[in-house]
C-alpha cells in the first residue's frame, strides 16, 4: 500500500495530463504505471523526472532492450521490488526470453559476488586499467 | 594497496598455474589481471570463482559485450573501483564505444535515482507486472 | 508479518516498561510504533539503540525536522520499507509539507544518480575538496 | 587518477563551454570541480545531468544547506568518496558548522543502524503509518 | 507474489529432480525451500548456484553455524526480505539462540553505523592495517 | 587523505583523553587507530560511538572473532575499504586464519550473489520462514 494518492487521469491536473499523455505517446499505450501516478503527487517532479526517463531509454547507442535489461540488473542489486517488476516487465515486452533472463540473472549474481570480494581483498588496480 | 600478496605466475603452486592457463586460454592473452592474483591466496577459492566466471561470461543467449556492460553498470551501483576499472576496460575491449558508455551511465544515474524515488513513494505493484 | 512477538505494554517485562515510559514520555505520546516492541525481544538491545535514538535525534545544532528528513532521505537509499513509512510519517509530524517532501525527494533521486556517476567516472577528488 | 581526460574551459567545445559557464554564473565562482569536467566526455550527459542538479539544488520549499547536508548523508550511505568530499565542502561552504556535521553524521550512523535492524526483524509497518 | 512459476518436484524435469534430490540429501529434509523452486525455471542456474551455496556452506575452517549467521547479516545489509527470512531460519535450526541473534543485531548495526561514518569521515587507512 | 584532523593523544582534551584511556584500557594495547582519531573532532560522537562499539564487541553470547567476522562481511558488502582493513587486521588478531577468511569470502560472496537473485526472482516467503 501506498500513502499517496494515486493520481488516475480523470482527476489529474492539465500540467499532469499533459505528462500522461506523453507517457502515451511515447510508449503507445494507454497504460500509465503506477510510478509515475504516485510521482504526480507533485507535478514538477513527474515532469522532470518522465523527461529524463524518456531521453535516456530512448534508442541511441544502446538498443531499449539492453537498457532494460541493465536497469533490472542495477534494481535486482538495489533490492527495489517495484522497480525489478517494472523493468522486467518492460524488458519482456522488449523481447527479453527467459533464456537472456537467466544469463542476466547469473550475470547480476556474479557482479555482485566478485564486487565484494574484490572490496574485501582490497585489490589494486592493474596498471593496464588506468 | 592490498595486504594479500599478488601470486605471480612463476610463484603459484601447480592449482593455481592450472587456473592462470585457463584464464590466458580462454580469454586469448597472457595478462592475468590482480583480482585472480588475490584471490590465488586461496587456490579453492579461485578455481571456483573462475569457473562460476568463465561460464557466466560466455557467449550465451547474451552476447559478451552486453554482459560486461551489466558487469560495469553493478559495479558503479555497488562503488567497486577495482571492478569498474577492470569492466570498463573489458567492455571497452569487447566493442564498447565512448558513445555507448555515456548512454549507459544515463541509465545507471537514471536507475539508481528511481530506485530510490519507487522505494520512497511506497509505490504498489502494478497487476499488470505480476 | 514478523515471526517476532512485538511485545506489548501490558506483557512487557518492567526492564522493558522503562524503555517504553522514557519513549512516551520523550514523545509526548502513547503511542509505541513496532520498531521498538520488536526490538523488546531483547530488552538490552532495546534500551541501547533507544538511547542512541534518543540522544541522536534530540534538538541540537540541527533541528528534528531536519533529521527525520535525513533519515528519510537514507532510507529511502537503503530501501527499508518500514523506515521510510516510520520517518515519513515523523517528519510529516514535525512539519515536512507535501512540497518540502517533493524536494527531498528530487535530492535523494539525483544524489543517488551523480553517486554512482562519480563512481564509473572514477573523478579524481578535486584539492579544493581535501 | 581516472581514465577520463578531465576537460578544461581552454579546451572545450561550444556546448560544453555553455555549461560551464552556467555552473560559473550559478555559483557565482570560476571553480569547475571535476566530476563536471569527466561528464563533459559527454556533452549530452553534461548538460543533462547539469540542469537537474542546478533545478533540485535551487533554494525552494527547501533550503539550499539542507539540500547539500541530506546529499552529503546519502553519499557517506552509498561509500561514494569523491561525492562525500564534494558535498561536504558545499555544505561547509554553505554554513555548515562543525557541530553540525557531527550531529549529521550521528543521524547517519543511526539511521544506517536501524535500517538494517527493522530489516532484520521483518517489522511490520504500523497501521498509522500506513 | 512471484510471477515466476515455483517449480514442484512433482512437475519438475528430470535435470531439477536431480538438484532437489541433491538439497534433500544434503539437508537431510524433504523440503525445498522456494527459492531453488524459483531458479528451477533455469535448470542450468539452479544446477550451479546450488553446487557453489553446497560447497561454501558445507563445514570447513568455519561452522556451519557461523556461515548462517554472516549470511544472516550480509541479508539484512542489503535489505533482502527473502534471504533473511531463509537464513534466520537456517541458522536457528543450526543453534542460534535469542541471545545470539540479538548480539548478531547489535554488530550488524553497529558495522552499518560505522561504516558510514568511517566513509564520511574518509579516515585513512593507519599503516598497521596495510 | 582526510581534511579531518587526527587528533593525538598528546593534543587531546580531557574529555578525548578519557576515551582514548578506555580504549587502551580495553584493548590492552598502546595503538588508537585513525577511525577514533577522526571521531574525535566530536568528543560527544566519540564518547558515544566508542560505549557502543565497546557493549557490542564484548564476549557475550557470541565470540569476539565471530564478531569481528561479521563485521569483516559487513564492510565487505558495503565496500567502505577503512573497515575492511581495520576489522580484518581486527579479526586476524583474533585468530582468523587464512583458510577462515576465505571461507568467510566465500560466503560473503555467495550471499551477496543470492542477495540479488531472490530479489530479482521476486521469491515469495515460504510458510516455514514466517
Amino acid at each position: 500500500m501506498t500513502p499517496y494518492e494515486l493520481i488516475e487521469y480523470e482527476k489529474a491536473s492539465p500540467e499532469v495530463r499533459a505528462v500522461y499523455d506523453d507517457i502515451r505517446a511515447t510508449r503507445q499505450t494507454d497504460f500509465i504505471n503506477n510510478f509515475w501516478k504516485a510521482l504526480a503527487n507533485d507535478p514538477a517532479l513527474l515532469a522532470r523526472t518522465w523527461n529524463l526517463a524518456k531521453t535516456t531509454m530512448a534508442p541511441g547507442a544502446l538498443d531499449p532492450l539492453t537498457k532494460e535489461m541493465v536497469y533490472v540488473a542495477i534494481s535486482a542489486t538495489n533490492q527495489c521490488p517495484y522497480c525489478i517488476a517494472s523493468h522486467s516487465a518492460g524488458a519482456r515486452a522488449k523481447g527479453m526470453t527467459p533464456a537472456m533472463f537467466a544469463e542476466l540473472m547469473a550475470v547480476v549474481g556474479l557482479a555482485n559476488m566478485t564486487n565484494a570480494l574484490a572490496g574485501a581483498f582490497r585489490v589494486p588496480v592493474d596498471e593496464a586499467f588506468l
